[in-house]
Formats: structure tokens, sequence, C-alpha cells
């Protein structure tokens, strides 16, 4: 096993090895936050991007190009000239001699690892499902969904002119959390003010949108006046809602929920996520969906120069989950870069006890779009508020726009929506990839666009 | 067999019915030409978007996104009533009947018959070549190409710090066109001005880009003085090129020259295309790379309701073929909706000798961009002049946004130019589609990467 000493860019041998696996919001903040220090930073990626997580439903749904909110993670990281990139994956751990096994082949050392890869989609070991219902993490997986949702429009037009009919255009969402809603509102307002002019045969404006959510209401994490707010908002889309709901089979085709069975020329999924499997590959304590245990210094238990970062940790906080999004993802990381400049700067050993009471999660608040001019929004700071409609929107929009990384991306996604909302412009409806047409299936009367390149979203990233 | 009767507006059963296969410059042309005419038009293309061709290979090598350079068809011809759009594709013909089969199964009936169906790569018999070089005509071709001299330089990165070398990043071009040249510069410029500053163990700016030309010299259609000024400005950039070169093989990691053996991380395919299949399929007689022989009117021989536009017709002019580019499409386009109009205004069966003295192309001129600040321009109009440098440069930039359709396309890319050109930003160099690292391919010491899902070239473009 080849050892490689990544990094040296200078007193060799005396520096602190960091290595950080997974560009992410966390690993990003992470690695910025080391940038200025005398250590030697390895970031690891499987991808050559960070994509902004919380705008891939617009590329998705055809406002935003792949490249308006992803960034390569080189260009982020160009000028810290003690941080090294490296596109791999880690395969194997061993965490007594404090080395990684990359699927490269290369080995790489630590003094101090900080895990942050993430979660992926979960389809509660109904894995055959991941074809039929793709769900939303990556730039591959929006591109995939917006060929779906532009494809069933396309061949429901060309089945109008065969046969003078086509099955309903019923877009099915699994999952009423904050991906299931925009995209539900997303895909609602494309059908009705851009697709409608540009058909013949078809009504693009009598596409129907289902959000099937298991629990008791949409937006669980949100409180109960913006649950129904945003309800309120849907339903002015003309989207439906069915709470309640657990999905028993998806087919080409269709959704059974219990004996019920529902039609649907898309199905998409935001029901699940799952961890990375890297926590339980590590040996570490997990939870049930895969996040590790980690104590108030985001250690994994007995290994303090180890931090597990983002939606991988499992951080408890006030008797409840920090939950997996973007904001929690950057402060630990931003955390966890401070952790390892005291820790250094004291020399490895010292606990740091005294200088770092602990992470702690502060909650600015969380938002959700309703389609092209309405928001939830669950204010904590500056000040505390309930805001939904309009202003919530607005406020969403300022808030996306300020924390893309990269001006070039700012502008660029700031001159998208003023296109795309304020001139109804057409956004960027590109069907790439497959544009097979001939897989109609036609099973009981409801035919459904088949992917004849389907998206492989088996594997869950890892790193 | 459904006929379908397609298109009707108005005026049931006594408007002529226009078919046109193909939505690119042509066809799109065509179209538009016919808008506001008393007539119905169909326009059938297997894409949902037509692509400005010209500045494809921006997007290969990462300046601009895919949505900049295309745009959906039905946006373009969504304020003509008489026109519908249909994503299909030509599967059988009657010609008699006139009458067309599409894939989907429905059958269009047509009065007039524009086919403009255009080029695709040809590898003279090496089809087995498609995937080891694949060429420039589409979208998908541009991503698939920007992944794989992105990820060679990822992978040098890796095999650096691995084994502390790597073998030379040397790109390999076969054919030395205008798409050979253009994708040279850029490549070079991508290694030398964006790269630079990204890695750590290996120096992008020492890559080494290669033309293969068969011919005694590059730019065949250009005047020599032009020839001998591309191939300065080249040698500028650092790129080499050799003519008189016939590739006798193509492999994993390098291509043969005789009996020489030339090492490629990453071979690029802009050597040879061959026309549409249609033209055969149809039964006319076409010219060796299958370009179907019309008449002045652009009609193949006892068809006067069916017309050949693009690459996909041979047009002979002064002695010489009209060249298979943007331009004379165009043309062909716009003279094919002026003479259906005349053809119609009169009845069908009128010849219209004396209204329409046949299809000329008038030549305003050629360009060739050369790398980040150069290009050849042979200017026929509005003065006869050989540009070359920075002024035939910005010539061809400003002709280039004028013809890209749609405003904010315009906008978009004048935008993204400015930013890469002026502010040496990033572009957009993301990575998508299968980021497979573990394919190096180690043959006699020269390591190349090998797409683990490589995109199906196989079968040319018919509509």
């Amino acid at each position: 096993m080849a050892v490689v000493r990544h990094g040296r860019t200078g007193n060799e041998g005396f520096r602190k090895r960091v290595v950080i696996l997974g560009g992410g919001f966390a690993g990003i903040h992470a690695a910025m936050g080391l940038g200025k220090l005398p250590l030697d930073v390895t970031m690891v990626d499987r991808k050559n991007h960070h994509t902004f997580q919380p705008l891939l439903y617009q590329v998705a749904l055809a406002v935003l190009s792949p490249a308006d909110i992803a960034q390569p993670i080189r260009s982020i990281l160009r000028n810290q000239p003690n941080t090294e990139v490296l596109m791999d994956e880690a395969m194997e751990f061993n965490l007594d001699r404090r080395e990684i096994q990359l699927k490269s082949g290369a080995v790489l050392e630590y003094d101090y690892l900080v895990v942050a890869t993430g979660s992926t989609h979960s389809y509660f070991g109904k894995n055959e499902w991941s074809k039929l219902a793709p769900g939303l993490k990556t730039l591959e997986d929006a591109t995939e969904i917006r060929r779906r949702v532009l494809l069933a429009f396309e061949l429901a037009e060309r089945q109008m002119l065969e046969t003078g009919s086509h099955p309903p255009l019923q877009f099915v969402i699994i999952g009423g959390g904050p991906t299931g809603v925009e995209l539900a509102g997303a895909i609602s307002d494309i059908a009705k003010l851009y697709m409608a002019k540009d058909f013949r045969h078809i009504n693009p404006s009598e596409a129907q949108v289902l959000i099937l959510e298991g629990s008791p209401s949409i937006l669980a994490a949100y409180p109960p006046d913006l649950q129904k707010k945003a309800a309120e908002q849907l339903a002015g889309l003309g989207v439906k809602i069915r709470t309640g709901a657990h999905v028993s089979d998806v087919q080409p085709g269709y959704v059974m929920v219990g004996e019920e069975r529902i039609d649907a020329v898309v199905t998409l999924w935001a029901a699940g996520v799952q961890a990375s499997p890297l926590g339980k590959l590590m040996g570490f304590e997990t939870d049930r969906k895969g996040c590790v245990m980690v104590d108030k210094h985001l250690n994994p238990e007995g290994h303090p120069e180890i931090f597990i970062c983002g939606d991988l940790a499992h951080v408890e906080q006030d008797g409840k989950q920090v939950p997996g999004v973007a904001q929690p993802a950057m402060q630990m990381g931003d955390f966890v870069a401070k952790r390892i400049a005291r820790l250094t700067a004291k020399g490895l050993g010292t606990d740091g006890s005294g200088i770092d009471r602990g992470f702690r999660y502060f909650d600015k608040g969380d938002m959700a779009t309703i389609g092209r001019k309405a928001a939830v929004a669950k204010i904590e700071w500056p000040f505390k508020a309930h805001w939904s409609g309009f202003p919530a929107w607005m406020t969403w929009l300022v808030v996306h726009i300020f924390f893309l990384i990269g001006f070039r991306n700012r502008f660029s996604v700031f001159r998208q929506w003023a296109f795309t909302y304020l001139f109804f412009n057409d956004g960027v409806r590109l069907i790439t990839g497959s544009q097979e047409l001939s897989g109609w299936v036609t099973k009981e009367g409801v035919a459904a666009p088949v992917t004849a390149a389907p998206l492989d979203l088996g594997s869950p990233k890892s790193n």
C-alpha cells in the first residue's frame, strides 16, 4: 500500500494533515475555515463540483442551468495554497494507523479527518423504485427529472395526435417535505405558465400535481400555521395533497396507496434520505438513518481526531435532532475548522475543553418556496416571525442569491430569475440525454414514459 | 396505418400541408418563412431543441452552458399559429401517397415536404472509433467532450499523487477543419489560462494539443494566406499541427498514423461528416457522402413537392459545392419558404419558372476562431477582405451573438463571454455524467481515461 504524503507545501513533516471527505456545504466550509492555517488540507470528493442543493429543484424544473448552481471545488479552493483537491472516493479506513484507502489505490494519511459525505435517497429498502421515481440530490438527478417532466408533455402531445386522447398528465410527488413542496409548485407553474402556449393538441394547464405524504401534514418540520399556509398556497396553484398516504408500490405509470391505484405519468421521490454509508463503514455508532452519533465537538466516540459534519452527523440539541439541511451543515463545517485550529495551536492531545464549549446550531430559520411567487418562512433571526406568500418568497430569493458561492453564479442566477419571473421567459427547457420516445408502457390504460437509459441511482453517495 | 391529418387550424381540407423534417438552421428558417402563410406546417425533430452549432465547441470546452446555445423548437415557433411541433422521427416514406411513417406510429400526409435532417460524423467505416474519439454535433456530444477533457486533468493529478508521474497530457484532434481548429485553440487556452491555477501536482500548462490533418493544410476551405495565419496563430498557442497525417487506428490512449504511435489522453474527432440517411432512404440520387443531388429549386429529381435543405443537399454553384455550414443552410431554408409561398399562391403544379430563378448561395464569408483572442475571417460581404488575429476575433464575436436565436441566449452568451474573456472567469467546468475514475487503461505505459458510460454515437441523426 503506497502511502501518499499529500499536500506538502512547506515545513515538510511538521505540519498536521487534515483530510476532508465530501465537498458539500459542511466540507467546503471546513476547508475554507482551514485555508489560512499552517496545515496541509486535502479535500476529497468523487465529483469535481460543489452543488448548491437548495436550488437543485430549479434545475430540475428548467429554470436554472446546472452551471448556475454548481462550482468546481478546485475553483472554490483555488486561492488556498495549503489545500489540495482530489477527485476520488474513500473505500476503506484504518483508524488506528489514521489512513484512508482511496478508490484510485492511493492511501491518504491524516492527523485530523473531517467526514462530510452527506446523505442520499432512501427508498426504504425498495431500491427498485429508484429508477421509476428519481429523487433529487445531484445535478444528474436534476437533469433526469427535467427530462422526464418535459418528455411527459411531448409524449402526451404525440399520443393525442395518434389516438385523439392521452392519459391524464398527473405528476405524483412522493413526500411532502420542502423538496416535495418545491417540486410540486414548480411543476404546476411550468405547466400553467410556460408550457400552455407551446402545444397545439394537449392543454398543459390541465396537468395535475399530487403530493403523497405519509405523515398527517406536509412540511412536518414547520409550525402548524405555516403548514396550513403552505397547503393553501399549493391549493391555489391547483396542487393536490394527500396526507397519511403510504405508498405501497411504484410502477411505470402509477403508484399504489394501499389498494388504491393512482395514475402518474411521472413519479418523483422526495420522501426519505439515508446517510452516506461511510459512518457504518468506519464502525461508528449510527442512528436508524445511518447518521453517526457524535459528542458536542462532533467527534464520534473515542476519536477526538475525527469530525463528522453535515447530514452525516446525528446532533441533538434541546431535545431535537438538528435537521439535515444547508445551514447546520455550514455551521458544523465552520465549527470544525475552528476546533482544529484550537487543537493544533495547542498541539495534538489537548482536548480543548475550556476553549470550545461545543457545537451549537444557530437557527436563522427555514424557508420553502411554493411556485413562482409564494413561500413559507419560519424566521428565527434577526427576529422571530412566520411569513408566507410574496414577502416570504422575496426573502427566499435574496437569501439564496446571497448564499450562492461565486459571484458569477450569483449574477447568473439573479439574471435568470429576473428573466424567468419578471418576463415569463422560457428558462432552459432542454431535454438532453435519452430522447427515446417509443417507450410508452400501456398498462391498464395508462401510458408512461419509460426511460431508455435511466439514471443509475443505485449506490449512495459516499464522498 | 392511421393517417393523421395534422395541424388543422382552420379551413379544414383546403390548406396545403407542409411537413418539415429537422429543426436545424435550414428547417427552422423554412418554418419561420412559412409562419404567416395560409398553410399548415408541421415541424418534426427527434430532439426538443434547436442547437446553435457554431458555438457547440464552446460548450464542449466549458465556456458556455448547453442552455446558452440551444432553444426549445416549440419556443422558437410558438407564435406561429399555423405551425405545430412534433418530437418524433421519420422512419419510412411513401412518396407516391405523400406520406411519412413516424417512429411513434403516426403517419403524416404532406403536400410539400422539406427534408433538412443534416449530417453526422463519419468515421469512414470505422464506427468502433466513435466511442474512443467523439465528434461534436449535439449538446450531448459537447458535454461528453467536456467530461473527457476535464477528467484527463483530474486523472493526471491523481496519478501524479500515486506514482509521481503521469502520461503526457496530449490531446489529439483528428481533423483540421474549423471545428478541429476551434477545439484545439480552446483546449490550449483552458489548459494554460484556466486550469493552471487549479492543480497542485501537475502543470496543466504543459498540456499539448496536436491536430492531425490528412490533407496538405488545415482549414482546406480557406485561402492560403489565412491557412498560414491560422497555423501561425495556433503555433503561438503551442498547438502542433501535422498535415498529411492519415490516422490508421484509434485506440484507448493513443492513435496510429501509419506505423507511428501517438499518445493521446483524449482523442477528438473533427474529420469527416456524412449526410443523414434519409436521402438514401427516400431513394434519391446521392453523392459519396449521402447528400441528395438537387436541382436549382432544391428539388430531387422528379419531385417538385420535395425540398432538400442544408447539409443534406448537394448544391453546385460556380463549379464548387456549397459548403455544409450554417449560412447556406439558413439561406436554403429561406429560399424554400419563398418557393412554397409562390407555388401555393399559384396552385400546385405551376413550376414557378420566371418567378424563381433558383437558389443561389450568397456567401458573406467564413470565420474560425483560434483561442481566446484570435481568429481568421474570409469576408465576402459587405466588402472582400482577409482578416486574422484580434479584429477577426471581434468580428466573430459580434456576428455570432447577432445570429443566436433568442434574446435570452444572446444576452446570456454575451455575459458569459464578458466574464470569461475579460475577467478570466471560470466558465462552467462541471463534469457531469459518469465520473468513473477507476478506468485507467495502461497500455504500453500510457494511461487514458476510459468512459464508463460512453455516449452512443452510433446511429446517424435522421431528423
